[in-house]
């Protein structure tokens, strides 16, 4: 096929007109998140454009229009008068072979200055926050100019004046989901603390007493799992904002994952980003929060903020700024924020990981002998705040009625009501290869290093092989023998396995003991 | 090919042995400086290993050792057995096509939570900064990686020990020359203003009066031309270390490329990802300047600092605590470093852009009576303090004796030397697209503003397409009638010209004039 026929007619016409058609083919490559496109070095549209290795090329096809970064091919992979797109490319575009789209430079990326002038360590204005966010969402930003911004806003960078702009700003770029109703309650957690998986248990017993409870959760950011990633190992979680809806209205309650139901299609991005740096922020913490909280409806959310010393929050000081932020900026948008500070000094439950932790919460709400006692404590304790914040209980009366929805069945009859409607329950997958980590020597468990343990959980293969992790044999405080088993590491490659038994031999003190 | 064949023997055995085999193939594709790995998603390493799109992956072939990022391939670009490698990835392992690599995780970027740490405000001690520059080079980082140190880096946010620790580390990761000479001339600028080249002409006159010059320098960074890029429409920069070697042992100068050298592998993989965020912060600078300066075998530099409040140093104040702490931290390294403050009001000379600063340099040094009489003054101005500093001029006879070797045509007869001698003198080329840019009334030039010139001149193709860039015809205080040129936009592509065009007429204040 020749170029010549696409030529645009009139390439000095103005900027909207200006640009060159290619047809479009698929090339079958997955880069993830950032789109790609492939171009012939001998193409004229690069020719004529400038447009080397790279280089961020605009294209338009119909009403879409993406940036994606140029690879220039050398060789055949790519026709005459073709450009190939990688796998996210042709989703975005929504493509079909051979459809001609147009060539052209993007728009230069305005908000660009204002990340300088942050990184800088100026301040910024509303308007110029709310550039940022947008051009963000349109793809302007490469994953790189991305990371300038994340690492510019990183630790506390963001005062509270900034904070309550990005979060209006992340809210105004999404949907935001209306129920209709006076009282809709959330629950979150801002995370650093293994197996911390309380939120199914208190979404259960929270619809089960009758609360209406949309939950949309995440996936990991720097953990070897987020909520939605536990989920998923029980029930799907990948709905649409249609699909959500009708769980809810049959149920009371969902959980799914809040990156396929589109409410904060910023907040998407930047985790992304987040999540390579192994970095968030205060400032983009509370932002991502809140508007995740205020987009899904709710009027009224419980925060767990576990504190420890290898926790995310590690002060009870940094925990009481945090929240106070948190609260006053929820304030302003009409959320009622209750924050409970709970203990971040040694994982909860046993499993870390995706299909180990919902082993846990399964067994907690199926009152199961093995039902790690301190997970449903605290799911309890939240549940409980919960009831009490939304009116479902009277003030101290929150514990027995969040426990009793648990033991008489119904928390588990409702959770599973909820996997039925979100579109069948599963069991969590097992891993096939397994290896006990055990004592060295006699002693007593003096303290865990939460960090080092979820690395080691990645390194297994958390999140994305779902059966991978740690399961832990024990508790703080425990007498060990030498030989007993502290943990066992589960992984779905063999590879990965080796990988993550490398790391823990070379960190000794992932669980540290005191001598008898 | 059956895969299988090259399954490691012992899968189990310790990290260094541990891995999968697969053969090489060149997919003919150009990701810049990205090393890129192209594996089928059936492939049996990507299963065992864990490996998705984007995952970083090791890479050994004998003794090279690269990390690259995963594409995975759905169709049949990969055949089974093998891996495809970008044009970097190809280069950097120095592969044939079949050849058998092991492939493997790469092991942690320990040195990511120094970089955290610093994103946090905490400082850095010299062991972190060496550790995080040494992964650098090794290509542990990626892109994004990258730019979370640049940016954490950015501003001021490095202290006096930390930039001395950054120039020692960047130091010590890549070769440095030594000339066997007591003395070594070398002058630098920090930049920021369009048209400033007076190194070509400053390293003339230099080693017309005997002194011995071997210059490195760099392409642009955020600006529309670096002084590699112009000399390089003049003659060949790419010189390894042993062809500099010979053409300064012939003429006592040379003015080459310094990434091709190769001198200052960490400084060049910083500058690539600067460039994107267009940030280069205090710190950086200042250990990218030195760096270069000690790595290439300086004992006295000339640093030319233009102030002006559209450059890169707005005011007195900054230009002084800049070369306050280049001056100190140079003195460590036993390098003398000598400043001058300069005019950065306004562009010097006529060109912006590759080849059209090259003709400017030709002018002057061919004493044309079209040469730019500020940019001559410029670098008479400089190098007379580098005669006076290194001694082959006595105090106050540096300007006659800079000015004698200008004149009387020995600094033109050893600048076509040096160019010879570097592989060719050769003309600039002229740009196949034009557009003149006229005043719009009558009035008298008030000022330029610098940035928007360069990113117009950038926008028209520059550095890349080395005919693009802009040519003024005005000077501030100059009247000019409505109708007037004031500048002429140069374009390779018809593309860039309009898009340059766009960004010229929506900014109206490139050149203000005020009225009469």
């Amino acid at each position: 096929m020749a170029a010549g026929s696409f030529d645009d007619p009139d390439p000095h016409a103005s900027g909207s007109t200006r640009g060159h058609w290619l047809r479009l083919c698929r090339m079958g490559i997955d880069t993830y998140q950032e789109p790609v496109v492939y171009m012939r070095r001998s193409c004229h549209v690069c020719r004529s454009e400038g447009f080397e290795a790279q280089s961020r090329v605009q294209i338009e096809l119909g009403e879409r229009r993406i940036v994606a970064t140029l690879n220039v091919v050398h060789g055949e992979l790519v026709g005459h008068g073709e450009a190939g797109l990688s796998e996210s490319a042709w989703r975005l575009l929504g493509a079909r072979e051979g459809e001609a789209a147009r060539f052209s430079h993007p728009a230069p990326i305005e908000s660009m200055a204002a990340v300088r002038a942050k990184i800088y360590g100026h301040h910024l204005e509303a308007g110029q926050i709310r550039r940022i966010v947008e051009e963000i969402v349109a793809g302007s930003y490469s994953q790189v100019e991305i990371a300038g911004f994340v690492a510019a806003c990183g630790g506390d960078h963001l005062d509270e004046r900034e904070t309550e702009a990005l979060t209006r700003a992340m809210l105004e770029v999404g949907e935001r989901l209306d129920w209709g109703r006076p009282l809709v309650a959330d629950k979150h957690c801002v995370g650093g603390l293994p197996g911390n998986r309380t939120t199914p248990i208190v979404v259960a017993i929270a619809a089960a007493a009758g609360l209406v409870m949309p939950k949309t959760s995440s996936r990991a950011i720097t953990s070897p799992a987020g909520t939605a990633d536990v989920m998923e190992v029980i029930a799907p979680v990948a709905l649409d904002v249609a699909a959500m809806r009708r769980v809810v209205e049959r149920e009371g309650a969902c959980i799914v994952w809040g990156e396929a139901v589109g409410l904060s299609p910023a907040d998407d991005a930047l985790i992304r980003v987040e999540r390579v740096l192994d970095l968030d922020s205060e400032g983009q913490l509370v932002a991502s929060v809140l508007s995740k909280k205020i987009a899904a409806g709710a009027t009224h959310v419980v925060i767990d903020v576990p504190v420890g010393s290898t926790a995310k929050v590690r002060s009870e000081q940094a925990a009481d700024r945090l929240l106070d932020r948190l609260t006053r900026i929820g304030l302003g948008f009409g959320l009622a924020v209750h924050a409970v500070l709970t203990d971040g000094s040694q994982p909860v439950g046993r499993g870390i990981g995706p299909a180990l932790e919902a082993s846990d919460v399964l067994a907690v709400l199926q009152r199961a002998p093995r039902a790690p006692a301190d997970l449903r404590e605290r799911a309890l304790a939240l549940a409980a705040r919960l009831l009490e914040l939304c009116g479902a209980a009277a003030r101290g009366a929150g514990l027995g009625a969040a426990a009793r929805c648990l033991d008489d069945g119904s928390a588990w009859r409702k959770f599973r009501a909820i996997c039925e409607a979100q579109g069948g329950f599963r069991e969590p997958p097992r891993a096939a290869f397994v290896h006990d980590v055990v004592a060295e020597r006699d002693g007593r468990i003096e303290s865990f290093d939460n960090r080092r343990l979820a690395r080691a959980a990645k390194l297994a293969g958390a999140p994305i092989a779902s059966a991978a992790g740690i399961e832990l044999h024990v508790r703080r405080g425990e007498r060990v023998r030498s030989g007993d088993r502290l943990f066992t590491l589960h992984a779905e490659a063999e590879g990965e396995l080796a990988y993550a038994l490398d790391y823990v031999r070379r960190v000794p003190q992932l669980i540290a003991l005191e001598p008898e």
